[in-house]
C-alpha cells in the first residue's frame, strides 16, 4: 500500500529534478556527455525519421535514415524537412548534426545536457528552441513507476525550410502531427514555421490531461481529508505538491519561449504564423493559471488537513477528559470507604454501619455521574 | 445537513474548473466537439435571438432566424446588428456563423472549448472578446446545486457594426440591454461598439451581487467562528475559499481584456466609446479589489480558527489537569489508610485507632482541595 | 464586555466594505439611487456651501446656495469658486449640478455609488478626483459604535475656476480650510488647482490620527499577549487586522491618485501646483508605509499569539504529567498492600507483620516523590 | 529579569515608529512645532557647526556661529561651505536658515516633522535628502534604553557651493568626516557635492555596525532556541523582529534616494561624482539584503521554535503516557486483590489463600511492567 | 552526535555571512585591512600566477612573478594576459596592481572589502565584476568544517588584452581553464574577453554538484522526515534552509552580473562573446530556479514535519485515552467492592457473599474492556 508511492517518489526524483552537466570548467559547444550520464552509455542511440513534402507533391517518409539525406532534401527550397530524433541522442549523432544541417554547436551541447530550462534563442542559421514535456509514467511504455511525473526535454531547431526535433524521452508524442501531414492537411500548404507550430502546440497541449489528472487526483485527496485526514493522504498531498513544482518548473519558462517566437525579432517565424502562436500563447498561459490554481488548492488542503488533526486530538482530549472526570471522583469515594479507620469509636466512618450506606453511596455515585454528563452536555463536549 | 455542502463542492469541481479542449496534435480551427464533451451531445443546440436597428427606425427582433438573416441585415451599413446564441452552440452553428459572417475559425475554436481565460484578441474582420460569468446555481432555473458557483463562457465578436454574442450557460443574462434597445435608449442612437460595451458593462456588473452574497456569507462565518469553531464552519471556510479561487480565475484577466480594448490599437472601438470603458475598467478593478479582501478575510478567518481550536484544547486539558490535581492526592490519602498493615504494632498505622482518625482524615482532604483551588485560581485555570 | 467589541465588528461591516451599485445592466450614467440603497431615501439631501473669493477681494460664503449662484460667480473668471455639499446628495442636487457647472454623468454616477475605489479622471470640462476617508466613528457625532472605522467618499471636481467636493459622509473635515481662506492665506492668491490640494491634503493627513490611534491600540494589545495571550487578545487583533484592510483598501489607490495628478497630462494643474502635490504624494507614502508596517507588527503578534497559546498547553500538560507521575506509583503502592491475601502463609504479604512496616513504606514513598522531583527539576519542567 | 527587554520594547516604541505632524488641514510650509512635540519646548535649540574651507586655503571651523555667517563664507563661490545643526532645531533656526541660505520652506518644514520617509527632491535654490539613521541606544550618550534601536532623522540641502546638515538627534556621526577635511584629505580638492556624498556614505555606512550586532544577537538567539526553545527567547524573537521592521522602513528608500542622485537630472551632482555615488548605492542594497536575509532568519527561527514547543509538548506527553499505562494495569490489580469477597465461597478469589498468591501477583505485575516496557522502547516513545 | 552539526553551524555563520567593511566615515578608495579584519594579518599574502599567451606563440607561466611583469606583457598588444591571486591579497599587492595595471582604487577597495554583492561595473580603463563562489567544506583542503557552505569573493578585471583575478578564498578552482589553454584549445585562439568569459562560466558552473549535493541531502531528509520526524531532522532542515539563504544571497545578483556584460553597452565585451555569456546566463538562471525550488521543497518538508508531530502526538494521545478509558471503569469496580460496608445489613454489598460474586464480577470487568475496545475499534483509535 505504500509501496506505490515511495515509487512515485523515487521516480519523481530520478526524473524530475536532476539535471546532466559538465564538469566546471570545460570549453562550451563541447559535445560529450555529461558528468553522471555514464549510465547512458548504455542506452541506445536516438531513432530517426526523416519526413519531407512539398504542397502537391507526396511525402517521403524515411526510417533511420543518414543525417546527410535530410540536409540533401532540405538542399531544395520548395521542399519542408522535419527530421525527428527520438531518444537520447549520442555525441556522434550531434556532431553529424552540425555538420550536415549546420546546427551551432552550443545549441547542441544543451541537447545532450538535459534537464535546461525552456528557452527561446536565435541563431544567424536557425531558431533553437528547448520545451520540457511532462509525462506520467503509465503513459509511456510499461513503466514501473507509474503515477509519477517524468520530464523529458524537447529541442526544436527552425531552418530556413526545415525542423530538427529531438526528443530524450522514450515516448513519441508527434504521431498526430505526422498523421495530419500525411492525411494532406493545411499543415502540407504551409511553410516550416507553421510545422514547428504544430510541433508546440502538441507539446503546449500535451500538459491538458495531466492537470486533469492531477485535478481528479485533489479532489479525490480532499474528499478523503475532508472525512478522514490521515497520514498517508497527508504523503499524497506532499507527492502532489512536489509534482506541481515540477510541472511548475517545466511550464512557467514555456510561456516566455512562445512569447519570444510571437516577438517581430524572431526570424525564422513568417506573420501569418504568429496568429496561431498567439493562440498557442494561450493556452500556456491557462496552463500556468491551472498549475497555480492547484498550488493553491494544495496549499489549502493542507491548512484543511492540519485543522482537522487539530480538531481530532481535541476530540480525543475531550474523551480522556470526560472518562477521567467521571471515574476519578468515583474511585475517590470508594476508596474512602476502604479505609480501614477503627470503627469502634463512633466518630470513624458511621457510614459503614448505616444500614442503607451501600445503597446511600450508590446513590451518590449516580448523582455524580449524572451532574458531570448535564456538565459536559452544557460545555457541548459531548 | 452535510448534504447540501457537498452537492455545493460538487457543483463547483463539475463548473468551475475544467476546460474542454480537443486531445494534443489535433490541428487549430477545427470545429469538432472537444473530448470529454461526450455528454455535451445530448444537449439541444443553442438558441438565437437575432435583434437589429437604426437610431431612427423600429428595433427588428426574431427567435431563432437562420444566420444567414444577420449577415443579410448586417449588410446595411447604418443598421446595428446583434446576434445571440444562448446555451453551447454545435460545431454545426459555428460553422455557418464562419460562413455568413466571416468570424476567424480559430475564435470560433475558442468558443466551443469552454474554460478558456477572458481575452480579447484583434482579428481582421473582428475584434473578439471573451468573458467568464460566474453565477450562482440558484440563479439559474431551478438548479439543484442551489449556492454553488457556476462559470460560464460568454465569447462577443465585434464586426463593423455587428455584435455577435455567444453564451454557453443556461441563463440569458442580458435581457436588461434587450429592453434599453427596444425603450430607445441612448444605445439604440450609438454604433456597434456602444452596445459591445453595454455587453460587457452587464456582464462585470455582475459580479456585484455575487461579490455581496459571499461577503453576507463571510460574515455570518465570522460569527460563527467567533463564537464556536466547529468543524462544519471549516468546512465552510473551505468551500467559500475555493469559491474565491474561481472567481478570482474568472475575473483577474477580465481588466486585461478591458484594458486592451481601451488602448488606442482596438480597430472597432471609437474613441468615444473609450471613457464608457474606463467606467467599466474601475468596476472589474474594484471587482478584483473585493476578492483579494475577501481572500484576505477568508485567511485571517482560518487563523481564528485555528487559535480558536487550540484554545478550546487547552480548556479541556485544563479541565482534566484540575480534576486529575485534585482527586489523584486524595485518592492516594484513601488508599494509603486502607492498607492492611497488622496495626497490632503501635508503628503501623496508629492514625486508624485515633478516636477523631476519619475526621482528621477528611479534614486534610477538605484542605488539599482548598489549597488546590487556591492554587488554580491564582494561576487563572479556573 | 464583549459587546463594543462585536458593536465595532458591526459597523466595520455596514460602513467599511459594502458598496452601492446599480442593477447590472442599467445603462451609464443613469443619477437613481443605487440598489440596496432604499434606506438612502430617508436621509436628508446634502447641505451646500457655496464660497467664493478673488485674491483682493472679500470672500463670500453662502449657506445652502441653488447650485446656479455656484455657476454664476464662476462666469468671473477671477473669481475661485468652491462648492461643497456635505452628506448624500440626492439625485436631483447631482442633476442640477451636471445642468448648471456642466459635470460629467459618469463622474456623478460614481458620485451616488459609494465604494469606488479613489481614481483619478479627465474629462473635457473637469478633473474628476475620488478620495476616500476613513474616519473614527467616535471622531464624528455622537457615533454610538465608537471606535469602528468609518468610509466615507470624497468626490472633488476641479474645473477651470472651480472645485466641487462633495462629501458623503456626516462630519466636515474641510473646517480649517474655510479659515485659512478667510484669514487671507496663501490659498487666496493662487489658483483653484491649489485650494483642491489644499483639500486633497487635508484629505490624507487625515489618516495620521488614526494610524496613531491605530498604533496604540497595537501597543496595548501587544503588552497585553506577551503577558497573557487571552481569547479577547486574540478578537481584538482580529478586528485591528480588518481595520488594517478597510484602511489599506482605501489608501492604497490614494498615492497612485495624487501621482497621476502630478503627472504633466492632468490639464487643470499648474505647475506651480505641482510642487505641493509631491509634499502631498510624499505624505500618502508614508501612510501606506504605515499600514504596512502595522499589518507585519499584527502578523508578528498573531504569531507571539499562537505560541504563547501553545506555550501554556505545555505548562498545564506538565502540570498533570508531574501530578499524574507522582501520585499514580504512590496509589499503586498502597493498592498493593490494601490486598487482602491470606496472611497465614508466610510467603504472602510478609511486610505487613514487619513491626516497622508502615514506616517502611511511608519512607519508600517518600523516596519515590524525591526521587521523581529531582529527576523532574533536571529536565526543568519544575 | 524582564526590565531590560520591556524598556528595550518601549524605546522601540518611542523612536522607532512615530511621526510628528501637523493637525489635517494647517498650510504648507508652516514652520511650527508639530501636534504632539510639547515635549520639545523644554529641549534646547540645535547647536550649530560651521566648516568652510577652499583646496588650497585653510579651513575655517566656527561653533554656534550666526546663520549669515554661512551665507557669507558661500558668497565666495571658490568656497565649499558645511553647516551642520546638531540637534532638533527650532522654527526660529529654519526661519533664519531660510532668509539667509534660501532654503526652500516645504523642505525645511519635512526637517521639523520627523519621521519622514527618505528621500531626494529637487528644489530649484538646492538638492534636498532625507536619510533615516538608525541608532543603537548604547551608543549614544549613557541612554538608558540601551541596545533599542533609535531613528533619528538626517536632512541634507545641497547647494551650489554648501552643504547643510541637519541631525535631529543625539550623537554626531559626522566627527570622522570633519577629521579627513582637516587632514587635507581628497575631500579638501573637491566640490560640495563630493562632500554630500561623504555625508551620505557615512550616513549609508553606520548601518553595519548594527547589522553586524542584529547579526550576533540573531545567531545567539539560534543557539538559545536550538538547544532550549523557551519563552523568553520567543519574546527577544519577537524584539528582533520588530527592530527589523524598524531598520527596514528606514533603509528600503535611502537606495531609490541614492539611485535618484546617481540619475543624469540632479542638477547640483557633478558626474565625476557619480562614480562614488555608485559605490554608495552597492552599499545600501546590501544592506537592504542583509536586512531581508535576517528576516528570513528570524522567521524560520520562529518555525524552528514553534516545532521545538510542539516536540517538547510531545515529550511530556509521551512521559505521562508511559507512566499511566504502566500504573493504571497495576493499580487494577492491587484493586482487584483488595476486593473484599466473601472468600468461603471456593469461587470467590481463590487466589488469596494461594501459597505463593502474592508472589504469583507480584511476577505478573513485573511481567506487565517489562512487556509495556519493551512495547514502547519499540514504539521509540523511551 | 550533535557534534557535526553545529560545527557546520558554525562555520556557516563565519563565512557565510559576513562582510568585512571599513568604520563608517573613512574615504573611499582607501586599500587598508577593513575593520574586523585584524585576523587577516596573520595570513600570508595572496599567491600570484601569471599566465600570457597569443594565438600562435607559446604559453608563458611565472609563479609569484612581480606585478610589473604583467603590465610588460600587457603592452605587447597581442598577447593575452592573465594575472591571478589566490588567496586574500595585502593592501600593498592591491597598491602595486592600482599602479602597475591601472586598476580602480574604488574597485580595489571592494576586493578587500569581502561579503560584496555580485555586480558588474564598467571604469574608463577596465571592465570590473565580482562573483560570488559558494563551496563546500569538504571540497577545500582538510576543511574541519566539512559539510558547511563558504562563500569566497571573486573579483574580476577585465583591459584591453588582460585579466586580472583575484580568489580571496583558498581553494583554486580556474585549474581546468588553465589545462585549456595549455593545451591550445579555443580560448588561445580568442581575446581577453573570451577568457573572462571561461571563468565566468567556470564560476556559476561551480554551483551545480553545490545543488546536486544540497538535492540529495534534501532527499534524504524527506525520507527520514516521512518516515521518522525527529528532532534532528529538523535542526538538518534549519541547516539546510540557511545553506539556501546563502547560496541565494551569493547566485540571485550573479545573474543580472552576466545580464549586464551581455548588454551592448559593456566596452570590453566584443560582440561574438555574447552568445557565449548568453549560454552561462541561462546556466546562471537554471541555478535560481534550482534554488527555488528547494526552497520550496524545503518549506513543504517543514509542514510535513509539523504535520507529523501533531499526528504522533495525537498517536500519543490515543495510547493514554484508550488506556485510561479502559482501566478507570475498572479500578473503579475493584474499589467499590473494596469498601468495607458492614454487611450485616442486607442492603449492604449483598454481592460480596454471592457464591460466584467474584466471577459475575470478572465476567462484568471482561464486558466492560471488550465494549471499549469496539467502540475504540469503531472511532479508529486502534
Amino acid at each position: 500500500m505504500k509501496h506505490p508511492l515511495s515509487a512515485r517518489l523515487r521516480a519523481l526524483r530520478r526524473q524530475g529534478f536532476r539535471r546532466r552537466n559538465n564538469r566546471p570548467g570545460t570549453p562550451p559547444g563541447l559535445l560529450e556527455p555529461a558528468a553522471g550520464a555514464q549510465d547512458m552509455a548504455a542506452l541506445p542511440p536516438a531513432r530517426l525519421l526523416l519526413m519531407h513534402y512539398t504542397s502537391e507533391g507526396e511525402v517521403v517518409e524515411q526510417l533511420d535514415p543518414a543525417t546527410e539525406a535530410a540536409a540533401t532534401a532540405a538542399a531544395d527550397a520548395q521542399r519542408v524537412v522535419w527530421l525527428h530524433l527520438q531518444g537520447m541522442p549520442t555525441p556522434q549523432q550531434l556532431q553529424s548534426l552540425k555538420e550536415t544541417l549546420g546546427l551551432h554547436p552550443l545549441a547542441l551541447e544543451d541537447v545532450l545536457h538535459r534537464g535546461q530550462r525552456a528557452k527561446a534563442e536565435s541563431y544567424d542559421a536557425h531558431q533553437f528552441v528547448i520545451v520540457n514535456l511532462v509525462q506520467r509514467g503509465d503513459e509511456a511504455e510499461g513503466d514501473p513507476e507509474c503515477g509519477a511525473c517524468r520530464v523529458d526535454q524537447v529541442s526544436l531547431f527552425l531552418g530556413r525550410n526545415f525542423v530538427v526535433s529531438i526528443n530524450d524521452g522514450a515516448s513519441d508524442v508527434f504521431e498526430p502531427v505526422r498523421q495530419r501531414i500525411r492525411a494532406n492537411g493545411k499543415i502540407r500548404r504551409l511553410e516550416a514555421d507553421y510545422l514547428l507550430y504544430a510541433l508546440l502546440d502538441t507539446l503546449v497541449d500535451s500538459g491538458f490531461p495531466l492537470l486533469d489528472a492531477l485535478g481528479d487526483e485533489l479532489e479525490a485527496l480532499e474528499d478523503e481529508i475532508l472525512s478522514d485526514a490521515n497520514q498517508e493522504a497527508r504523503n499524497k498531498l506532499h507527492y502532489a505538491k512536489r509534482e506541481l513544482v515540477v510541472m511548475r518548473r517545466a511550464w512557467w519558462p514555456q510561456r516566455e519561449v512562445i512569447a519570444a517566437l510571437m516577438r517581430d525579432d524572431a526570424p525564422f517565424i513568417r506573420d501569418a504564423t504568429r496568429v496561431y502562436l498567439r493562440d498557442c500563447h494561450d493556452h500556456s498561459v491557462v496552463i500556468i493559471d491551472f498549475v497555480e490554481t492547484y498550488r493553491e488548492m494544495a496549499s489549502s488542503l493542507l491548512d484543511v488537513y492540519l485543522s482537522a488533526v487539530s480538531q481530532r486530538m481535541n476530540n480525543v482530549m475531550k474523551a480522556l477528559t470526560v472518562v477521567a472526570t467521571i471515574f476519578l471522583p468515583l474511585t475517590f469515594i470508594t476508596g474512602l470507604y476502604g479505609m480501614n479507620f477503627d470503627t469502634d469509636s463512633r466518630w470513624n466512618m458511621p457510614e459503614l454501619h448505616w444500614r442503607y450506606g451501600y445503597l446511600y453511596v450508590l446513590a451518590l455515585m449516580l448523582g455524580i455521574v449524572a451532574g458531570m454528563l448535564a456538565y459536559f452536555r452544557r460545555k457541548r463536549w459531548l
